[in-house]
């Protein structure tokens, strides 16, 4: 495909094998771990063995003693055999004498949940930072943070930190300039069933920063969609040139943190970022052809859809409402907020909408899209008619099924509403057109799991508000300005 | 109070008394009622029986027979005595018969679950609805709806419809033109312990409209805050002319649906509405002083916040974060997404900042606003003195606490995050400043759902998001042009 290999040509592929060793170390150790289990060290080396690293896998502390069986070596020099990735969780005064020790032993990365370097504001520690840098590219080694979670990759035993947070595996590749928000996104994975590949945790990004990673995510073909979390990264330029690149061939969802002044300072004293104009951020964004998002919210749900569906080329929708309460207001709802981000909700054709005043009848209906079910909405067959009709219209690209839990949901007998729950997922399941689930939470709680757990574990998109569904809906169809054709089957491919 | 006392009196209070009498019934005629419980018309009159409708309550139905051990009327004029309201769920062509019996029982008002007049599209039974007006002013009684529930008013044993959907009792007035929304913002009520007075969904709204409802719930003592929903109200002059005047005596918010083409559409259908302009809506709402929304979550979210603060001068922003994860991200986004809707989250005094160095210690903490409690997000003594501090800092009007239920939130022992949350109720409790909770929904579901019942309990606003914290913030903040000093404190008295 001429246009993916173009714009694949313009990624360093040097890149990918210096992040694979980084990627898939082959031992690691952890420096600050104690006999204590509650100490952040030990938690994570006991994660790294729970969740099966095959790799050599050893604990550091100056203090000694012995932790999960393993004994805790007084130094990183102490290890036997090289160390590929050293995990660092120390008092940010001993990180430096620490570095020093790594070009003896191999190490390929290092990198530091020890915080309070450059976002501190301390100028004798911001020096901190710019030496650890320097020894590291002195050593030949790399630094992922400091102020950070590091490396995700659970397929080869890596989880998320100190975390047992284990999403599904899966092909949502991550770069974020926050640990909490990364962690986030991974529990959004772990409730709405979204899975994640490789991901990192950047933090100050002192020397590997979100272009390296995005480089090596743009070329690593398990990695299918990238969500990127941005503060304050140091290399705007080469960021937005890899950013261009990587749009062409599959997509990404950036959201930029600290756009407002507020936001901006907290971003300053979190990772260190400096300031940048929003509107000069969006345009850039928006020219390199990656889907701006604006909250974790929006990130996950877009990332969510992405994973579903793939990049939409265009996103007329269908509805379907008043399946467990009175649709007619559910419809108005939807076609305004719809058409508020920009989304059209179009009219059936004559053919359709006399189709459904045969099938649903005439009172107190609203005959057109968004259908409302109100007057049938425990009679499964009609539904599906309602649905098969909605989806064999051609100018419809997606259907939007909206069930409310409110208290009438408790009033239906299990088995009705299990009845037309399965031919919406019978539906869904031959992904004629892609299907997205609304269902808010109400008062009628233990139901709406329910649902939501059956539609999850039939990998269809359940999202709490037509707000959201909408704004992810808009936000899988802005396709970059690169896209042709070519795009979605080379994505798929 | 001179501001008050003149907009009261461009209110009609001759209204007062005609729905007077129709919210406070003393005998109801339920039409429709037949020995099957399952029946709308039966299980209305069951829900006003055992919502302790303390007047007569009558069935009808000309199948005759018996329900709940009361005689089923054959006709409304063979119920004994005067039937000040009667409830219509039978078909629409025995309407107008029925309407004919009206005047000769002294009939105050009557309103219709009975759906397919105008919304039908059909020409003859939109004349069929011009009728039952015509009918109604000829016998000297009002007509509520067709095509809705009708009446609130729990406090006179007047429940939601043929619904058993009971929030609290309390002083926000409602009028829904939809059935649906009305029962999904009381199902708000229910979930977020918000509590309603008197409201009514107004359906067709063919002859008592929305400014009909909105004088008497403005004049109404024990209406506090009116929320509003309309799809297509008849004499908008009107209902301009008396929205002016109530949002200079209480907050009015107010929801346009079918602001869109595909929305409009969906109105037409839904409750006959016509089409008019979002942009001049929107102007014309601005200048009569209302509170505008877009959405039903918005709304709810907007009536609660009014219902716990009254609305708010200014709404500067002091955030705490980090409560149960890194709060770094928190920080960011907290910023952002108050930004990005007008809330400023403005900077500490020198003095403050200082004061949460000491507090908190400097590694890795964002020192400022938001404070990010990351540090010591398990020691409720320094939560307490970071709450003590931001509170006390005069830019600061209200405060917004967010917490995390994720994976991490199950890691802490109950006693700590309770005592935490101790701290955060005690200075809510106080009533200094107003405080929200924002508490995401996460992998901590049952751990969320402890802490969001102690706060809904102790009249705390939670809410599931930042962006539906802001809006709401927002739009209490958004004062009427009429508003002057003497608004709140009249609002209050």
């Amino acid at each position: 495909m001429t246009h993916s290999s173009e714009t694949a040509g313009r990624l360093d592929s040097s890149k990918l094998n210096e992040l694979e060793r980084i990627f898939f170390p082959r031992s690691i150790a952890v420096v600050g771990v104690s006999p204590d289990p509650e100490e952040i060290a030990s938690m994570w080396l006991r994660c790294l063995a729970e969740r099966g690293f095959q790799g050599h896998l050893h604990a550091v502390n100056r203090k000694g003693g012995e932790f999960l069986g393993r004994p805790i070596r007084p130094s990183l020099s102490a290890v036997p055999g090289q160390v590929d990735l050293v995990i660092v969780c120390i008092p940010r005064g001993g990180v430096l004498d620490l570095l020093r020790e790594c070009p003896g032993k191999g190490v390929r990365a290092v990198y530091f949940y020890t915080a309070g370097f450059s976002e501190s504001g301390q100028p004798e520690w911001a020096g901190v930072e710019a030496e650890m840098v320097r020894l590291a590219r002195e050593g030949g080694f790399r630094i992922i943070g400091p102020n950070c979670f590091g490396i995700y990759n659970p397929a080869h035993g890596i989880p998320y930190g100190p975390f047992n947070t284990m999403p599904p595996a899966g092909s949502v590749g991550l770069i974020v300039q926050s640990g909490g928000n990364m962690g986030k996104i991974l529990e959004y994975g772990l409730t709405q069933g979204l899975g994640f590949g490789k991901g990192v945790s950047l933090g100050n990004a002192s020397d590997l920063g979100a272009a390296d990673f995005l480089e090596y995510l743009a070329l690593d073909p398990e990695t299918r969609v990238i969500g990127l979390y941005l503060e304050g990264p140091r290399d705007t330029r080469r960021l937005f040139e890899v950013l261009r690149a990587t749009a062409g061939v599959k997509p990404v969802v950036v959201w930029k943190g600290g756009s407002s002044a507020a936001g901006a300072r907290a971003a300053a004293s979190h990772t260190g970022a400096l300031a940048a104009s929003p509107a000069v951020w969006s345009a850039a964004l928006r020219q390199a052809g990656a889907i701006e998002v604006r909250s974790l919210d929006e990130m996950a749900d877009t990332l969510l859809l992405l994973d579903r569906f793939g990049p939409l080329r265009r996103n007329n929708l269908g509805a379907i409402c008043g399946l467990t309460d009175g649709g007619g207001g559910e419809s108005v709802l939807i076609s305004d907020v719809c058409a508020a981000v920009g989304i059209d909700v179009p009219r059936l054709t004559d053919a359709a909408e006399r189709a459904l005043v045969d099938l649903i009848g005439q009172v107190g209906s609203v005959l057109g899209n968004p259908v409302d079910m109100s007057q049938c909405q425990s009679d499964p067959e009609k539904v599906q008619r309602a649905i098969d009709l909605l989806a064999s219209e051609p100018q419809i690209d997606l259907l939007l099924v909206y069930e409310s839990a409110g208290v009438l949901l408790d009033l239906y007998p299990r088995e009705v509403t299990a009845a037309v729950n399965d031919v919406i997922l019978a539906f869904a399941g031959k992904k004629a057109k892609p299907v997205v689930l609304v269902l808010p939470y109400g008062p009628a709680e233990a139901r709406r799991r329910e649902i939501e757990q059956r539609f999850i574990g039939a990998g269809i998109p359940v999202l709490p508000s037509i707000e959201r569904a909408a704004r992810a809906i808009r936000n899988v169809s802005r396709l970059p300005h690169t896209a042709g054709p070519s795009r979605s089957s080379s994505r798929r491919g």
